[in-house]
C-alpha cells in the first residue's frame, strides 16, 4: 500500500464513529418516557443532551474547571435538560444516575464488530475517546468491542482536540506519533492527530447527527486512509 | 456459593499471578548470553532483576521520587545489573531498550488462558499491575490474555500495595470495592485490597520464584475465593 505507514497500533474515536451515539440515546429515552407516561421527541433530546457535551468539555479543556470525567459531565447536563422534555421532578437521583449510563449502552455501527476483529488481528486497538474508562469498558463488553486497551481522556488527563490527547496516548502505548492511526468520522479530530504526527484514518459515518447532515460527510485533509467503513478499513490495512 | 459476593469485575496481579516472570526472563537472558558470547546463570540473572522491582518502586512509593513507570524503572534496574553478569558494554542503548522489554514477552501459567476467557463471559477482567499500560498489552497481545480494560499503576497513579492503588480502581470502574475481586498469588496484595473493602481470590504460584519457594504457598487470611488455578477459579465463580 503506497504511503500506508508502518502502523502498529489503530486508535478510534467512539462517539459517532464506532457508535450510533443518536439512534441509541433516541432509543433509551423514548424507553424512559414510556415508562414515566411523559411525552417527548426522543431524538430531539438526544441531540439536546449532545449539543451541551463540547461545552461541558470546554470548561475542563480551558482551565476554569478541574479535571473532571466525562459521565460527570453527562449528568450534569441530563439533570440541566429535564425541565425542557417535562422530566423535571420524575426521575430519583438513582434513576439518574441509571440512565446517565444511557452511555454506556450505545449501538456499534453495523460494520464495526467485524472490522475491529480483523484489525484485531495485526494491530493493538483501542479507543481514544473523550470518554471515561466505564463507558468505554461497559459500552465494549455490551457490544462486543474487541478492544486490546481503554485509552482516552481519563487515561491521558486531556480532553481531545488538545495536543496531549494524541501525544500522551502514543508515549502511553511506547509508540512514536506515526505508528499510531487515529480513526476518525470527523476531520476536526483527525487533523488534530495529524498535527502531533499520528497516521489518520477517515471513516464517514454520513447520519451520524441525522438525515440532514451536512459536515463530515467527506474526508476534507489529507488522510493516510480513507475507508468507506471499518471492514473496508481492514482491507486496505491489509488485516 | 454462599459467601461469594456479587462481583462484577475481577482484576488481576501479574508478574507471578498471571505470567511466569522468572522462567520468562531467563529464557530471554540464556538467548542474550548466547548472541552476546557470555557465560551467565539465566535465572540468578532473573532472581537478580526481580531483586531491584520493590526497592525501586519504593523510592515512588516514598515520595522521594516523581511517578515513574515500571519500564523506566527496569531499565535502571537491568543498566545497574550488566557488570555483574558480565554485559558491562556488550549492548548498545537500543540493544537494553529490546532486552528491558523482556518483561513484554512473559509466558502465563497453563490454566490462565482459559481461565480468563471463561471469567470474561462473565465478569469485567483487567489486570491491576505496577507495569504499566505498554508492557500489559503487549504481553496480552503476544500470550493472548483477553482483557477487557488495562487498568494498574499507570492508571490509578500508585504502585501496589498502597491504599489508592486499589480504590482508585474501582472508582475508575464505576463500581463499589466489594464488587470487584482482587486476584492474587501473593497473600500481601489480597490484604491491602481487602483493607480497602475489595473482594479476594487467592491463586497459589508455588514455583514462581523457583523450587525452594518459602512464601505465599498457601492462603494466610480470609479470602473469599482459593482456587487451584484459573480454569478453577471460573468454576467456582460460575463463570
Amino acid at each position: 500500500m503506497a504511503g500506508v505507514p508502518n502502523i502498529k497500533a489503530c486508535v478510534f474515536d467512539v462517539f459517532g464513529t464506532v457508535v450510533d451515539w443518536r439512534n441509541s440515546i433516541a432509543r433509551q429515552a423514548a424507553e424512559l418516557a414510556r415508562v414515566k407516561g411523559v411525552q417527548l421527541d426522543p431524538v430531539a433530546f438526544a441531540d439536546a443532551w449532545r449539543a451541551r457535551y463540547q461545552p461541558q468539555m470546554e470548561t475542563v479543556r480551558s482551565g476554569k474547571r478541574a479535571w473532571t470525567i466525562l459521565d460527570v459531565l453527562h449528568r450534569e447536563s441530563l439533570v440541566a435538560l429535564l425541565p425542557e422534555f417535562g422530566l423535571e421532578g420524575k426521575l430519583s437521583d438513582a434513576e439518574i444516575d441509571e440512565f446517565n449510563r444511557a452511555w454506556h449502552r450505545l449501538d456499534p455501527w453495523p460494520d464495526v464488530v467485524a472490522g475491529l476483529s480483523r484489525l484485531k488481528k495485526k494491530f493493538i486497538i483501542g479507543p481514544q475517546s473523550n470518554g471515561n474508562i466505564a463507558i468505554m469498558v461497559n459500552m465494549a463488553k455490551r457490544a462486543g468491542l474487541p478492544w486490546d486497551v481503554i485509552l482516552g481522556s481519563e487515561v491521558v488527563g486531556y480532553y481531545k482536540p488538545m495536543p496531549q490527547a494524541y501525544t500522551v496516548a502514543c508515549r502511553i502505548l511506547g509508540l512514536p506519533p506515526e505508528q499510531v492511526m487515529m480513526v476518525a468520522a470527523h476531520n476536526n479530530d483527525l487533523a488534530a492527530a495529524q498535527k502531533q504526527g499520528l497516521s489518520t484514518g477517515f471513516v464517514p459515518r454520513p447520519t451520524e447527527k441525522g438525515p440532514n447532515q451536512k459536515t463530515d460527510l467527506t474526508a476534507d485533509g489529507k488522510w493516510d486512509i480513507v475507508a468507506r467503513d471499518f471492514v473496508d478499513m481492514a482491507d486496505q490495512l491489509g488485516a
